[in-house]
């Protein structure tokens, strides 16, 4: 039998959604030594969080944060709110000997970020940021090609998130659903809410990145504010792109924007090794693309890997539905829960601990100063 | 506050898994006038029962199926056994007053499902026939253009079923998990297996069949057979394939197998009208593709439109995450439960009800006709 | 220093453009015994005659066939009209000791090609029938993987030949150019014109074909005819779909249509292979599709081969410019030309002979027959 | 009857066969007022240059390339030497009342240029730069929709050119084929070699570019030389990317390298306008991916338009064969050269003339000076 794990989430938005159906979802497919209960969800508005408890079975409902840290019967806080809060819940939770779940970037800025890890590293509590793209099958795969080597040295990085949901200029700024567009709330626009993502990505599957040149750009420069109800000066970065130098030599190129009018939310990666190369988009998250130079010369092709094999090979595809049945966007955060929980039973940390995750905001960091000054910024 | 509805459910493997996870899932996503209680589960095997209880929640089990269709405490009785059994089963369920939801294909043969549709119409129990790929977005947008008059005369339409996994001589037949095999069980092969779904989905887009050529064949003639342990002749249909004329004057071409190497699932279907042209595959569930003559001369191509967009036009999207964001299979499921519970408020017909799924099974029985006979059958 | 062989042009539409376009290039890529010299090409109109000589470098005219046939000067006879004429011409060149290159479909049925065969062979004159399609480099491979044994037993094969250019009423039939309308001048529709490039291809690839079962429909039934003016029946097949059992006991689907809107000429095929699978289409001529079951499990995907490499393992892409950069529709016809001229200097045939392409008339024969009586019919 | 333009040809390479090519086929497609003579080759190995004279027609050689420029009865100078050699003998030409067509990059750097320029218009002869990739249908049709207003305000470009072929540490430097690996002729790496296309399609497709920072790298250090037998250090850039912002506002990316595992040729470009966008790639040269977004809103999606159609909306298609068959690489030559012939007609200039193609040279100095820097640097 396995064990409970009693989860209080904080925050109740599109996040919030993905990591309780994960929860719930988990232990139907996964064999595990914990099963997470969702004992209470926590919103400023009750009448909010009592519908969002009601939805997917929360035991309970707070209206302020402070409560669910300081519940007994809480095993695990999950950090589901705009950015600028990251920071003290989490060290608030570390305090009280919480585990601690952030959603990511895991904080405004690097400064942020250290005084958190120290928090939950003092307090010995397991924390992770939910970096959940390490664990769509197919870029788990990618990792395990590259540990074992068929790339071989590796020439290039390549990395886009491209979005263009914020095009119009009617679309205002700040407030509920609309943080992110509010650079008091997000900390930045595309660099740390997309961004983040392919740098995660990127340092787990190739290594520390040395230093970066960046440019910014805001095209809409001023936009109303839900919470002011005036038009204000836009604070975020509408598009980032950067060049930079890994620490294994190699060369890379991202960028993200809200501005590319065709794709929704088209997270993609190209790695090119001296033997093998590989590539992978979020629209087709189902599928890695890979080709090896050793095959034989006439056959060498890019395959496109429909990654829904069982046996073992595709990673997590044994649990779900048989070989050619595609999952979705969704499972990554259920493989993510099912990792913590069985990291959790082993005793180690689970991946992107917070610690892990501060390397990303350092990179994020300097592309920021970058685009400010013009300048290569190292990101050490 | 959602009215409960009490399941029985009757079988636990792989559709077993599928329609409890619908059930779990569903009003988390949609909001419903019902909720699905998963009352309890049945298996001859009590431990096995047992594991599939804990597993999806079920509160109780049993191990005779006729338990479950006695049982007061249940509503609504989900057949998730071999063929062999749909019939009689439905028709105590019928008896019973209970609704009852049949997995697909509705019964060996056209006779069996003329009974099933008697039972249940007499009784007046809600009844539905779990053909999941018309809940597919992009196969349920297909039907919409289609509804609107898009693409006109229709003068083609072509369908296939393509897997690999009965390759091997090794493979035997029969038994738990490979009963789909074993014709006994299963009443044929490919046909009422995969050819039954390319079926339902081509009748509900594109009207009535008249008549069909086709040519089955069994590729390895013999396996050991798991119940019995000798080697027996295998009597399933390795593959099949059929030309027919639909009524609205269309030409058609279907086909499956189990040998087309490469190929783990890839149901596709293709209509081409006057004016337009769709295309689908399961391998890629969450696009469709369409051509439209009447686009502009220089820009006419076809399109592959990523079914995840939200505003109502991209159907069952809005439910799940933000645009761009894919989902995958089991969401097909959770689409079929959340429009039968829709039904069962409305006191509508949840299609494909047993009738609508009789018009497949006739199609089948006409294929099989005229596979052994090598004549064009009339499938009325 | 090559030595000239003479070419007498009959016709002067698409496919006298196509075959005098590879006469001047080939010997600008290829190395060869021979080199065409364009010495004659004949229309009945001067004028056009005049025209087309002048831009393509013909050095000469003339306005009856015949004319070309008893011509000292001319070693070699391009039939480039319509069908009907094939057998009288090539018969008369034959008679002369005339090389005759004709187009593709060999004749109006069997019986005309048999008696072509006939003449060709008594008068022991190379012939070769212009089924370019088997010199598309990909296509080219195909063969030659199937050739090295690496597909294994055959278990299915299918083909189809897509366009949508008939689709409006206005379109008359018969004349110049479009008599391929006419079931005067092209004896079927898209069985002779379509269908029987997918069905050379598939005999060369995959051996015999044992019998049929056809469909065939004409959409329009009616047309004004340009050489009556009058609104006429139309007597070809606007669509034929048929299946099919080869000698190496695959089965087969095949289809065409001049009524498939979005597409233009997709030619596609593919071959199911028990270890190995490859796919075609005519649309992305210059890549090949393969899967190879024998890959590492968790690889295991279609390739998608860009045949352009060099190195001489993609067949004829040395002759061309770098890798990567592709040829087109064009090219297959130099390479017609320049196997022919090849073959011609070792003394040996060059494929598809007319004894070969006669292979193909007697599975269009079968499948008009079959469309007709409604039964399976027998090729041999 | 056309007049003739007696072409002189310097040099017989890769570049001296695709033009010969396109000089040689011209005129069997295009209706135009000039027809190109091959009157003479030049190379200095006297038996390649009457090897090449043979394969490709040209009526006499030369081995000394001022012959050329001297000859009367030579109207135009196509020169296909390696890039250091481009000033002198463009220069020559000038002064001799020559018309010149340059193979790209016009030279070596933009003071290199800056001379060109001023000859050839101080002389007031044609001239013209082989920036091929312009007349590729599917790009000349994406200049089209840019002209006619389709992508509205311009957010994004980004372009790479990306090929494998010298990852092997064994490849020599220097010499007849592998000129442009010797920084001695080629001037700089993949910047001049590659990144210089990329360069002139975007400053054709989105304006001019403002500011630069870039990074260059060259993975193997050292490398035979051809010429002189001994390892020497490799002077060109293996790959360079940088950042640029176009006077229009928009932000670009470029990358291009020889490291690109799985990359022979896949020149990309992509626009991302307030409205639509358009993304192109050379591997597959006959598409034009499209996506509106004034599409209906369901139908949204991008469009993988094959651009092959007739009817004068595709461009140059009409004059090659029907549609849905593709043309390769090679016709974007034969397209040039109708260009300039029509423009020598109508006494207008060829695009890219000298001056057009100067500002590539401009902008390629610039990334040089900026990754030597490590700073932005203006391309004014």
């Amino acid at each position: 039998m396995s064990k409970p794990l009693n989860i209080g989430m904080i925050g109740y938005g599109f996040m919030g959604r993905a990591h309780s159906n994960a929860y719930r979802k988990v232990n139907n497919f996964f064999d595990l030594a914990y099963h997470p209960v969702l004992k209470a969800v926590c919103a400023r508005d009750e009448a909010k969080a009592r519908e969002f408890a009601q939805r997917w079975g929360y035991e309970s409902v707070e209206t302020d944060w402070r409560k669910i840290v300081e519940r007994k019967d809480i095993d695990a806080v999950d950090i589901c709110v705009p950015n600028n809060l990251h920071k003290e819940i989490s060290i608030a939770c570390a305090r009280a000997g919480k585990m601690v779940l952030c959603e990511k970037p895991l904080s405004m800025d690097t400064a942020e970020g250290e005084e958190m890890c120290a928090a939950v590293e003092q307090a010995g509590v397991p924390n992770m940021v939910w970096y959940n793209y390490r664990r769509v099958p197919a870029v788990t795969m990618a990792r395990k090609l590259i540990e074992e080597g068929r790339l071989g040295r590796i020439f290039h990085y390549r990395a886009q998130f491209l979005q263009d949901w914020t095009i119009s200029t009617d679309l205002p700024q700040g407030g509920t659903a609309l943080w992110r567009l509010d650079a008091a709330a997000a900390g930045s626009g595309v660099t740390g809410d997309l961004l983040a993502h392919c740098i995660d990505t990127a340092l787990w599957l190739n290594g520390s990145i040395d230093n970066v040149t960046a440019m910014t750009e805001t095209f809409i420069k001023e936009r109303k504010h839900n919470l002011t109800g005036k038009v204000e000066k836009v604070g975020i970065d509408d598009a980032c792109a950067f060049l930079a130098r890994f620490q294994n030599g190699s060369l890379a190129i991202f960028e993200s924007t809200r501005y590319a009018r065709g794709h929704k939310a088209l997270y993609t990666f190209e790695i090119n090794g001296e033997k093998a190369s590989i590539r992978w988009d979020l629209h087709d998250l189902h599928r890695l693309e890979y080709f090896d130079h050793r095959d034989e010369s006439k056959l060498r092709a890019w395959r496109s890997i429909h990654v829904t094999d069982h046996g073992g090979e595709h990673p997590y595809m044994d649990k779900w539905w048989v070989p050619g049945l595609q999952i979705g966007y969704e499972h990554s955060f259920v493989h993510q829960v099912a990792d913590f929980l069985d990291a959790l039973a082993k005793g180690v940390p689970a991946e992107p601990t917070f610690r892990s995750a501060l390397e990303t905001q350092k990179v994020c960091d300097a592309v920021l100063k970058s685009a400010a000054s013009g300048q290569w910024v190292s990101v050490r």
